[in-house]
């Protein structure tokens, strides 16, 4: 298990997107975090102390996590020094990137001698089986985006904390190194080998009591073409009963791709729909979880009474207003199974 | 490089299908399997010679490939002794299954100490890249299907050998081991880490001259739910600007899934579009690919006529009838395009 509390390193994050990991911890796991490091250039900012490792082991730190991601999930050589010096200073490190620190000779050196640990979240630890398709008992729930880094990890966080609240059964089913960060364990989905995707979110997300949801994280989009297949795996191991739709209204193209215009909210609802019930021909869209951050108070409650009306569903904003309505949906919907 | 020619090595295969890989050596590099090597219930035939290790080694094979395919790529127990004894008797071993030669350690110690190579050709050689979505110059032309196993590589290889036979400019592009096994090189793609499935693909594909056609071979399909976030990645990551339907109307359920019915091919056709829109707005399917081994001949002339009707496209068993008229679509398609 990684060691708690943690020191959030923001490295020189090119914007605020790019620390969601952090943000991730900061927002779901603020008792994990107690403080930020950030180096010349940084564009993220988490809003809690700045540090220097010396003054984040006296606050009690005993892991540096790395919060920050750069395209193709390299470790920089500008945060190499940091890093070093972290474990000098005697923090464990971890982190969620592609490339392993375990990997980097320097730091495997040092942190050897310096009787540290690297601990590396996107490894998969367990040997997944090839998808089989078989019904499970048990409720599963998705969030699928009209893009990346919309809020999916969010809106299943929300969910989840908000059905525990109500003493209904519920489990946040992490698929990224954020969430696994956060909670302990998950699946690394992108960094999952491609035949067994679908596999291993069909063994996150086993058999279980008839009444209990999954709140699995979505990852990607299916109109991101970088990621879709991961997406597409998610739909199809998850055999979601329902799907939440995930969007960020203010974006001028798919993320990372100059060109690639967002679908609209009716064209993923008609498509997720569709692939989902391929695994599972029950699937309803109960939802949508918009991210308003970009929107002041008065836009973003227009924007969402709009597409409420629009699509007829629930449309909420997690983050601002809670996640009850969407649980109301979900639980509106349990109860039309169950009867 | 592996040495040519093979013993194509059969062991137990459970059925037909089971011995692809050793079908596709066989039908595209005849010259390359002097035998086939089969033990106790094994269901496949090549229709070539049955040889012993001893017989194959008389008539000239160079290297054992395993032609055969397990559910979940295992290598399995029943076969080691055969595989110890072939390179005791100075044969190479080449596989494309999951589980890999060179971790059998006692196939690894008895290579070693016999001076004999062990090709694991499902493991990539190459750090492929993020896909970047952006437009490339020159033609891709893609093979999807209603099910796994339906002739999406030959489809490929015989349009391919079509257009060479015309002098035009075509590559055919394996995405899987057999294919990688007859060409020489391609991409693993079912082994390649999911966040760099569909970078790839674009690797595989690069820029090239706009009267050049690269002839793609599919995986899986987007309806089969192990599978298909393999299939999402080949459609956004290849932006074809054709597609082929293939299909095999026999099959009582999808490939390995019970109760999972196959899709019609206008639902193909329609889901297939609209996904690979995204990447390439000119995208069009061009034909239909039929695998009528399981029909006579007037059942598969019947059959083939009644797709043709319904579907407003051409339809032909490229095994039966030859690529042509299909390559006569897809040059079509390229004048169009041009004009």
């Amino acid at each position: 298990m990684i060691q708690t509390p943690y020191l959030l390193f923001l490295g020189d994050a090119p914007d605020p997107l790019a620390a969601k990991v952090a943000q991730g911890i900061r927002d779901w796991r603020p008792e994990f975090a107690v403080g930020q490091f950030r180096m010349e250039g940084c564009k993220a900012d988490m809003k809690l102390p700045d540090m220097s490792l010396a003054e984040a082991k006296a606050a009690g730190a005993k892991t540096l996590v790395i919060g920050v991601a750069n395209r193709g999930g390299v470790i920089s050589p500008a945060w190499k020094k940091v890093l070093i010096e972290a474990l000098e200073e005697g923090f464990d490190l971890a982190s969620g990137l592609h490339n392993l620190l375990r990997d980097e000779e320097d730091l495997a050196a040092v942190a050897k001698a310096c009787g540290r640990t690297l601990h590396d979240v996107r490894v998969p630890s367990v040997k997944y089986p090839i998808a089989n398709g078989e019904k499970r008992r048990g409720k599963r729930c998705l969030a699928v985006g009209t893009d990346c880094s919309v809020g999916k990890m969010y809106t299943a966080l929300a969910m989840d904390r908000e059905m525990r609240d109500r003493g209904l059964k519920s489990t946040f089913r992490a698929t990224g190194q954020t969430g696994i960060l956060i909670t302990g364990d998950g699946v690394p989905l992108d960094a999952v080998i491609a035949d067994f995707m679908a596999g291993s979110i069909e063994w996150l997300t086993p058999d279980n009591d008839e009444d209990h949801w999954d709140l699995i994280e979505g990852q990607g989009s299916l109109f991101h073409v970088s990621y879709s297949g991961v997406t597409m795996a998610l739909v199809h191991g998850g055999q979601p009963d329902a799907l939440v739709l995930c969007h960020e209204p203010t974006r001028a193209h798919m993320r990372g791709l100059p060109g690639y215009n967002l679908p609209s909210l009716p064209a993923l609802r008609d498509l997720a729909l569709e692939l989902a019930r391929v695994a599972n021909p029950a699937c309803e869209v109960i939802g949508i979880s918009v991210n308003t951050q970009h929107l002041d108070d008065e836009e973003a409650v227009a924007y969402l009474a709009r597409v409420e009306e629009e699509m007829g569903l629930p449309a909420v904003d997690p983050f601002r207003q809670g996640a009850g309505r969407l649980v109301d949906a979900l639980v509106g919907k349990r109860s039309d199974l169950a009867a």
